[in-house]
């Protein structure tokens, strides 16, 4: 190794060190607190069958609920950006605490790396309400049976395959690094999903455009379901969006679609191990990569990384909850500070 | 005032102090996360009507999800106990956090007065996942109409009086301290209830006795609609129930009941401003002293504490989120401090 690779790959780590970082022990928080975006009043006439609540009355909803943590700006170097953690299917927020085995979750990770974190609930989950008059207006014989909301939950052994544990429940793929032994305390974590009753976009995507410009500079982590919604966030409205970090995405955007919203974005594709193995995740890596292809040909800065082809392997869909969680964030943390800067 | 009456005066003021006070400023947490408590797994077969989602699997139901924040022991001096806030109907945690208008929320104002805070969404709400096999079942004809579950949403109307922030949407009770100009914000708290679907008790009575007992002596902190589940709780099991503040209850224990299980157990009773206006809650609080009464009959040490008979006037059904919110916090500090002691 010559001076000038010492020196080169001493700035490299320079670079990616976290600004203000707490790497142990007790936190500091500079500011803290939640809030809601977004949201709209609706008018409605099935709020209640019981005698004690009125059936006709306002609700709000399409609201998303965000949870915050601010470091303190610290020896007078800039915080990292502020991220926003977006949950998939079948889950909330609670997929970036604590994990499962309970190790420390990304949402307090990154925050000790100098990055003030907001961890939502997608509209109609967790605490963003969503409305059950649908249900109500069958009860009452206003409706038929088949205008019920269309609603689900994802039972233990279909999620298996999706969230990549095995093959199928219960296989097991070697050197899976999920922490299964508390499997039990991730189900808890699995709640029902209304995203098929909502519109197109999902109320969460121009709420994610709204935070992104009120933080003046953000970058969206999404997951799973929620993995192309930083992407129709930035076509609606780019304005406050400094990067998306996409894991693990149902869909990329089509690549034949409209490449101006993502032209100069920093945008990073991340992916786990085993895709291959999984026949319901190789077409979706598969459309990342000739999305990241059509994006970089009309000026995109996409870049797709498969853990495994960076010497990382083990890794399920639930990545940030794997038992290697920390090295895939501190990694991450690297790419968003070569790419995405200091937050204002 | 004599030097005795000074002395006494200072020694009261002393017991009333927060242990390891972060008053203002950057805030430093010892640990912080969040986990689930309870939970069980159930069989289903209407969990999709979706072809992408199987219809058959196992599901977890009935847990509690629960996020803490530990402050720092500072100073030799002990912590103070740790409080389990419970949030009432068509509510979720969000209801101790940040208020409407943005001010620090009883979440972490108790943790910078030295107490551990533990904010809890109740079983089959918020973050706490519950079934829609119900819905399902119905919409593919496996069961009749009548078989829905029953859910309520509560509209802002009919909400309004019952939170008292007038007599009727939209009067206004002269002096009304809930910062109405950010009622837009606290309408998108509320979210569906699940409660009438649930058997009795609910699932988070026991999942509070089972916190309690993991957190070695805690205070139970209920309000409105959970009014009732620390008294229910501690009926099931007390060992690690160090006191209990139940705010506002839609019910206290009935006076003719067994007085066994509150023996000895330091209890507040806490009510805002307007009770004898509100003809929903005039009998409630007639209940509570009625209840109180009978406790310390047979040794309980139950206070009834009325604010506005304290000089404090003007607070709503949601006084921890009332313009004077953090000064009922200091007065409540100091009664736990007086009353329950110090954490282990």
């Amino acid at each position: 190794m010559t001076v000038r690779h010492v020196l080169t790959l001493a700035l490299a780590l320079l670079l990616a060190l976290p600004a203000a970082a707490q790497p142990e022990g007790p936190l500091t928080i500079e500011r803290q607190g939640s809030f809601f975006i977004g949201g709209r009043e609706v008018q409605a006439d099935a709020l209640s069958t019981l005698p004690a609540y009125a059936p006709s009355g306002t609700i709000t909803v399409d609201q998303v609920y965000v949870r915050y943590q601010v470091p303190p700006a610290a020896g007078g170097r800039p915080l990292g950006r502020p991220l926003v953690l977006v949950h998939g299917c079948c889950l909330t927020g609670k997929t970036w605490e604590t994990t499962p085995d309970g190790r420390m979750g990304w949402d307090e990770y990154f925050v000790r790396r100098g990055h003030p974190t907001y961890v939502v609930d997608q509209a109609w989950r967790g605490r963003s309400a969503g409305s059950i008059t649908g249900i109500n207006r069958v009860r009452s014989g206003k409706a038929p049976a088949d205008e019920l909301p269309t609603v689900f939950s994802a039972g233990h052994e279909p999620a298996w395959a999706i969230f990549r544990f095995g093959a199928a429940y219960p296989q097991v793929f070697p050197g899976m690094r999920f922490p299964l032994e508390a499997q039990g305390e991730f189900w808890k974590q699995m709640v029902p999903d209304w995203l098929n009753s909502l519109p197109t976009p999902n109320p969460t995507v121009p709420a994610l455009s709204e935070l992104a410009r009120k933080l003046d500079g953000a970058v969206l982590v999404s997951h799973s379901q929620s993995g192309i919604y930083p992407f129709q966030a930035a076509a609606l409205d780019r304005a406050g969006i400094a990067g998306i970090v996409s894991i693990e995405p149902g869909a990329c955007p089509a690549a034949d679609g409209d490449m101006a919203p993502y032209k100069g974005l920093p945008v990073l594709v991340l992916w786990g191990d085993y895709v291959e193995l999984a026949p319901r995740w190789t077409p979706r890596l598969k459309g990342c990569r000739d999305f990241a292809a059509a994006a970089n040909a009309a000026g995109g800065k996409v870049e797709v990384a498969v853990l495994p082809e960076m010497g990382i392997k083990g890794n399920s869909h639930m990545l940030m909850q794997d038992n290697n969680s920390l090295e895939i964030a501190d990694w991450l943390a690297g790419w968003l500070a070569r790419t995405t800067g200091s937050g204002k």
